[in-house]
């Protein structure tokens, strides 16, 4: 592969979502969830796990006396609540959100130690043990996310003081950690801060910041595994115990990276290892580490990926386990892990111009990233299931992991900011540019500005997708210049075709999955059409926990069925996909929503009143209508049982 | 319920049991098993984890110097191994092995205390943490199986030595625990000794091993937990970290056991439990006991079990979990649970003289704790799933305990001796005898003598059950006098009809599930007919796992399928029950076994090599006919994927 100029996101603040299924989550993350997530790292939220986030800032910058509390990398919910703030106040500029933020960046600067060191809990409980436990104690991931905070809070404000702060920390990193003598040769136990040094290279310029980020992708899983060093030294004490006998495979570094070829443990470490893997590829043109990231990726999304988009198929330690093993009831899914998706997914998207990989970042955020949050913006799953029967979540099952109902928040809490920072810069996904060509990736309705061969573009996108599928984009160009707009052809989309000012445009043609607009454009109004009608999909029969089952999607959507309205026992319930599938728009139901419904039949109890377990008697069926809803609307009404892949009647 | 007298097994030196589906299982306990696992306690098999068990014995007992190894309760294995080699020499003497087994009991007295204390972990490596763990240390567990032991070699040999040692040791106990002040008033974290104490009690008629039983039983889950109460204490260590912050409802201490009426928490010390509750309801007439025993029963056996006679759904901490939760890919199952299983049906039975209860021990018997077991007597299952895919029994699955073949042994060794005990002592099922009452359970050819009616009986009992239907059972009678012969009619069972002497029995009245036959015997041929054709059952609707499927089952015997048979991917087979099974005799497969053919569809590959994960197209299947073997002798030939529940064509 010859790597060409990749495209890149626009600048947030040139974009603005509008009315549309996105809008009121992004309104959420403004008006309640940083809010909310304000009043958690504060402790002032009650019935919930307390954060003592701030607290251990407060603590560690001597303004209070007091312990560290919580979790090693605590730190990091401030961290990625201050991305969210940056990335919100780059659209929607807020005084007082942002001396707010101020306020919090200098206390973390407080909380700094002279020498740029800057994590809480080392600090506070355990300042002799420094880099001393990189398996498990999470200071290299807890420094990235305060640098992509920083990078973020400059891009968004201007002001230099929290990226000066994290310079110093990652000057300090750079001091320790690099092939040279005398230097630490560790790397991460829980990778991130290599893509966070991409970012910093890149807003400051500065090459080493570039090198220490190749440093710790190429050091990894190199000669003798450095986690297993440091837990043979007398020092070492595990901070998680239940990593004992450490397996590298958890953190991806049984092999060097360009060595690995099947996407293996910890899910969350493993995408963002492969996001900054692409970022290296293309910064350093290194084709071996771009084909593995395209060997990753093809292993992952084409044998270990939920139709959700969600990875991550085990509840134990949260890891990818083999080919096809894709369980329902008790597999992971974590959140986290579907929004590393999806920034991987982007990053291949903008090297490659290609289409395809885009398919994965929408249906990743369209599901598992979006039922990680409720209506509300206060409740949250970590863990995101296909299929769930509550009274069997509990613990000594394999599914004790599996919350029934969306949690006020974690013990563990990387979830919740991590899903505010997401949708707060969900603009980065819609559009890419490079030089005059525009890709247009995802169909949410917005206003935007780009410059495109020297002239301002104003584009208005409008649509009701993914409910309808006509997605109306005008187009007014301050100068009549020739330019290319690349649309996105969805895999699952039928008869698609665009009109230009009302006239087919037949001059169309396909490149890499996006329909390409060549043209002079001036004003200029372009529709795109095509069918995503509601239908029937099936698994590769190899996946076992899916083999004679149907799931219901319409475009990037899966629809899941629910207690509250189709009964318990859903497990019982056969889709007849023989017959057809009806969408019907509900404006009552979960503030609007296209439902589905789909003719099926049931298990009936009948005969099984005298309690036996086992009995030679045939089932009964009854013919029943189901409603399916949106798998990310799950559990915003009366909790219950929720299915994703139905029986089909063979 | 009053209680009546109760009936009771023959002695086991009355019963041979003849060639037959059993036979060559006992057979190899006698020629095999014992002398291998013998070999295993020595550590004399290459390629499996040591047991280090005589090993411990004469390190206890000054004989050699050396450390501990093993798993605390290490001393169980040899003592099930003694206590299997009594019911062999008591159904076979044999000289050099009743020597060996002396030899090894004189080494146990030797490793025994001055003070009667019995147990080679905590006196070579915790002496002075006697009694301080109840929890986890299998103190009394460990000396409930020597109890068992001494119990069983003494009735076979009349021999002393052994029951000596165990009395000192149950007075050592007696001594130390109770409900008078200045005793400890804890009870087993590990329930067994109960069952042995009662055992003792019958041996040596010595009341205080019953009130110590009753005591165990009694304390338990009153007031503030035992084991909460141990695990506050400062010094109190723990031996089993998993158990931290321990759950008193996985040793089922969470509530006075009257009180229970749920199968909760790990499944073996469940079940030795209410065998135990058994025994004290009937020696002590303790109706709200029974009660408690009944309802237990018939929530796991209603609720809990599978159709296999499998309990303790849970792979985490070997446990039952909630109704109807009886997934088939990553259960327990624990072989040592069926075994439970079986002496507590076998207890209820005896009480009740309900043939119910022998229903479900023939089943738990002919499946789960024959599949235990390889054909070469020197494998054996743990873990008992009813579905097994061996690509996903890996490590970070939720099976990781699922192994997909038979091990040599395991690093716990519970389920290996535990199955040649049970073995040994099959004998104990086959018949009850109250007064002038026998009771014909299981249809097993065996020649039995019996004394009804001050009167001699000797009984041939032959037939090819359960492959064949018809068994026939002559009977001598030294002198013609009135008795009652009960025989069991199977739930299975259709038509059932008695013939004596070749002429219908006319007479015959069935009471709690056994054909009565009441008359002055002499020489006399009954024969006993019935149908049990292979036929497909179906689980209780509300078992989601079950839901949809069918398993096929003749008899007591459940049937499975093979990767070997039917190729990989058996979780993509229908069967098609509208059509019927096949039932075939092959002398050459397993040693001549009946084998079950069916019709159905498979879901085709085809369409899918293009290797994608999710698509629309609608799977074909294509026609099959599958092949079906008893689950029992599953993994006897090429290594593979197996299947119990087929999903049914609707």
């Amino acid at each position: 592969m010859i790597f060409a100029e990749k495209a890149e996101s626009l600048p947030l603040s040139s974009i603005k979502i509008q009315d549309s299924f996105w809008f009121e989550y992004i309104r959420l993350v403004k008006d309640v969830i940083i809010p909310y997530q304000w009043d958690v790292l504060n402790d002032r939220v009650p019935d919930t796990v307390k954060s003592y986030c701030i607290h251990n800032f407060k603590v560690a910058a001597g303004d209070v006396k007091g312990e560290f509390h919580g979790a090693v990398f605590q730190d990091t919910d401030v961290a990625k609540w201050l991305e969210a703030v940056a990335y919100t106040l780059e659209v929607y500029p807020d005084k007082k959100l942002e001396a707010l933020a101020d306020e919090t960046i200098e206390l973390i600067e407080k909380a700094q130690s002279e020498d740029g060191y800057l994590n809480t809990y080392f600090t506070i409980k355990e300042p002799k043990c420094r880099w001393q436990n990189l398996m498990e104690g999470h200071e290299l991931y807890t420094a990235g996310h305060m640098i992509e905070a920083a990078v973020a809070y400059y891009k968004a404000t201007g002001k230099r003081r929290f990226l000066d702060v994290v310079m110093r920390l990652a000057d300090a990193i750079d001091e320790q950690f690099g092939p040279e003598d005398g230097k630490c040769h560790g790397y991460p136990g829980h990778q991130e801060i290599e893509l966070a040094l991409v970012k910093l290279y890149h807003v400051t310029e500065i090459n080493k910041y570039l090198r220490l980020a190749r440093y710790f992708i190429d050091a990894r899983g190199k000669g003798e595994n450095y986690f297993l060093q440091e837990e043979k030294r007398p020092s070492f004490k595990h901070i998680f115990p239940e990593l004992r006998g450490y397996d590298p495979v958890y953190s991806q570094s049984h092999l060097p990276v360009r060595e690995q070829d099947e996407a293996v443990g910890h899910s969350v470490r493993a995408v963002y290892m492969y996001c900054a893997m692409a970022d290296l590829a293309y910064e350093t043109k290194d084709e071996a580490l771009m084909n593995t990231c395209v060997k990753l990726w093809d292993n992952m999304v084409n044998k270990r990926m939920y139709i959700t988009g969600g990875i991550g198929s085990s509840g134990i330690l949260e890891r990818f386990t083999t080919d096809y093993d894709l369980p329902n009831a008790e597999n992971y899914s974590e959140t986290c892990a579907s929004i590393g998706l999806a920034l991987f997914g982007k990053r291949m998207a903008e090297i490659t111009k290609d289409a395809s990989y885009m398919e994965v970042v929408e249906r990743a955020l369209y599901n598992t990233v979006l039922s990680g949050i409720a209506f509300d913006g206060k409740s949250f799953f970590y863990v995101n299931p296909l299929e769930v029967w509550p009274d069997n979540c509990m613990s000594h099952t394999s599914k004790e992991h599996v919350k029934p109902v969306r949690q006020k928040w974690f013990p563990v809490a990387c979830c919740p900011t991590n899903i505010s920072r997401t949708l707060a810069s969900l603009g980065q996904y819609l559009y890419f540019q490079e030089k005059n060509k525009l890709y247009v990736n995802l169909f949410i309705p917005n206003k935007t500005k780009v410059i495109l061969n020297q002239t301002e573009f104003n584009l208005e996108l409008k649509t009701k997708f993914p409910f309808e599928n006509k997605i109306e984009l005008n187009i007014k160009a301050c100068e009549s210049k020739k330019s290319a707009i690349y649309i996105r052809v969805p895999e699952y989309a039928r008869n698609y075709y665009i009109l230009i000012n009302g006239k087919l445009y037949e001059e169309m043609y396909i490149e890499k999955g996006y329909a390409v607009i060549e043209r002079v454009f001036h004003e200029d109004k372009i529709e795109i059409m095509f069918e995503a009608p509601a239908e029937y999909a099936r698994a590769n029969p190899k996946v076992r926990a899916d083999s004679g089952k149907t799931a219901i999607i319409k475009g990037p959507l899966v629809y899941c069925l629910e207690e509250t309205d189709n009964g318990d026992n859903l497990a019982s319930i056969y889709a007849d996909t023989g017959q057809g599938l009806t969408e019907c728009y509900d404006e009552e139901m979960l503030d609007g929503v296209l439902v589905v419904l789909g003719k099926g039949k049931k298990i009936k109890s009948f005969g099984w009143e005298d309690n036996k377990l086992y009995k030679t008697m045939k089932p009964e069926l009854e013919d029943i209508t189901f409603k399916a809803i949106p798998y990310c609307f799950w559990c915003n009404r009366q909790p219950g049982e929720m299915i994703v892949w139905l029986k089909e009647l063979m």
